[in-house]
């Protein structure tokens, strides 16, 4: 089958690679029929984050159940399923809470998420807790970027939301003009926030924030930005701030609109992040958030999709064939794409 | 009248001051019934935070009121008050929001806290959105160290609970055995937790964690504190933390025993403290807490002590004269007393 190779930063091909097949006996086999390259994809390619060369890179994708191994139960070949990027059991203590996240069973297994998943095929672990088949089989090609979106970016902005305590009515400030930014104000618009400050300097980017439901734009940044905001918000800033770049500059942003007593919500994985300690005591300002615990989300946001509720998708502005998916990464590093996606 | 000053670090002394007056139509004086020292006084007694000389110190008391302002109409001559360390003007959007302790009005009048409490009298400012009256007039004397410990370490306890989310049936860890710490594992208790693990190497603190409702004690610190509460907790770690000191130790003790999904609340002045952000993301582990609003907490603790249901005054275990009071400092800074009051 084709796939992408990380060879080294700045250079990822398409090669043939071998079938995935089943290891664990809780594993399944996905033919994908949609993959994107994440934000946090990006931090391998520039070389930010080391990893291996020679693996097959993504954890992105949608497609059909194609084999599954003897102990899975709840996905069937033929199903068409969302991959959550984090794989869980859903059956242990910490999954029952809700924080797949920190899955007892994963960890013990040392796995965290699917791999591969810019392939023709992927291997996804611990499939009965992970995968969710999506209602009606195969979807129309219409659907397919905006189920693909809830693998990753829409779960993960949904879980800033969450985390920063966004509640209707409510003033939200949105740090972070990338898929996941853009997708934290979809998410907070379905919570029900009265007003949606989001912060971006691109006009692509402010375009579908607004059509997310954002009602103010602010295209400042650093200090310009947080005294725009506070003028927004009577001198006071946002009663919700959802993080989600995860750098020390976007950090101290988003700390500076939060008026006392919110909560900033980050999904950002953090870069040399200090949080602005002094700030928090001083104005009882929270930091919540991390790791977004994306099978969670997933059944409500499939039937939202489904419904017609919601077009997490449109963040993916870059569609390609799967051999061409390579330059994606460059066109998304030079900020000129949001999201490839390929259907392979 | 006779008073504390603060004449440079380790040097702390009686002397006979100007009787304080209204500076401000808003400000009250209060006669002391009841004022002590604050593990906050220390940082000052030990030359850890800077203050000018000459100033009289002190932030905890509680008594009569002897004059107001012109403008202060919640609190009459007569009235015994507790006098919350926090001045708030308890009519702006961020004081009515529960955010006191970032009130706009203190803020714009350049006021924190009451100053020059431990004194025979003192000058309390914003007297309406601050003081609290006790009702029933001057308590009897057993009832003066459960009310002065209102003003200032029961509430930041309590504070330290409600930021850390306890809910009744949870497993609490409290770091921190000082007067704020036992003062969490009381608040814990009042809010139902099963099960309240107090981190605390000394006898009689001990003790008074156990009185207040602690079932667990862990008299380790550092990594081997941690490994005992993960032991006492099927390897998982607590529901929630109250993080009751303030120093990069406390802090990292802190989140090592919270369970993936908990929040630390931390009422502990922060002193190069750095927030273990890695941990926090991969385990959604959320950090809240700051400055107790103090006088959110009043009004409820004084029926809970005038009830008989809590005696947060046993944390206050050395009584003293006001001319033995600098002896407190001492006693305090050498962990051979929990908290030295005094009745003026």
């Amino acid at each position: 089958m084709r796939a992408l190779r990380f060879n080294a930063p700045f250079d990822v091909t398409v090669v043939d690679s071998p079938m995935p097949v089943i290891v664990d006996a809780r594993d399944a086999i996905v033919r994908v029929a949609a993959t994107c390259v994440c934000g946090s994809d990006l931090w391998y390619f520039r070389g930010d984050n080391p990893r291996d060369a020679g693996s097959v890179i993504g954890h992105e994708c949608i497609g059909e159940v194609v084999d599954v191994g003897t102990d899975v139960h709840n996905v069937r070949v033929g199903d068409f399923v969302v991959v959550p990027f984090l794989a869980s059991c859903g059956e242990c203590r910490l999954c029952r809470d809700g924080q797949l996240q920190s899955c007892i069973v994963a960890a013990e297994a040392g796995i965290f998420s699917t791999q591969g998943a810019q392939a023709e095929y992927v291997r996804t672990p611990l499939a009965d807790g992970s995968l969710v088949v999506v209602p009606g089989g195969r979807p129309t090609d219409d659907l397919l970027p905006h189920l693909l979106a809830i693998s990753d970016v829409m779960a993960t902005g949904y879980h800033s939301a969450v985390a920063a305590g966004v509640q209707s009515g409510h003033t939200v400030a949105v740090v972070g003009d990338g898929a996941v930014g853009l997708s934290g104000v979809l998410a907070a618009r379905m919570m029900g926030a009265e007003r949606i400050i989001a912060l971006s300097r691109h006009a692509d980017r402010q375009a579908i924030a607004t059509s997310f439901g954002a009602t103010d734009i602010v295209a400042a940044r650093g200090e310009e930005a947080v005294a725009e905001v506070l003028a927004l918000t009577q001198g006071i800033g946002a009663d919700a701030v959802l993080e989600c770049v995860g750098t020390e500059e976007s950090m101290t942003t988003a700390f500076g609109i939060a008026r006392p007593g919110a909560t900033v919500g980050f999904v950002g994985l953090p870069h040399d992040v200090v949080a602005p300690i002094g700030r928090m005591f001083r104005h009882n300002i929270a930091l919540a958030g991390g790791v977004a615990p994306s099978r969670f989300y997933t059944p409500a946001l499939i039937e939202a999709v489904l419904a017609g509720e919601i077009t997490p998708g449109d963040v993916c502005d870059r569609r390609m064939t799967l051999e061409e998916l390579p330059t994606g990464y460059v066109e998304m590093n030079e900020r000129r794409a949001i999201k490839a996606w390929a259907t392979p």
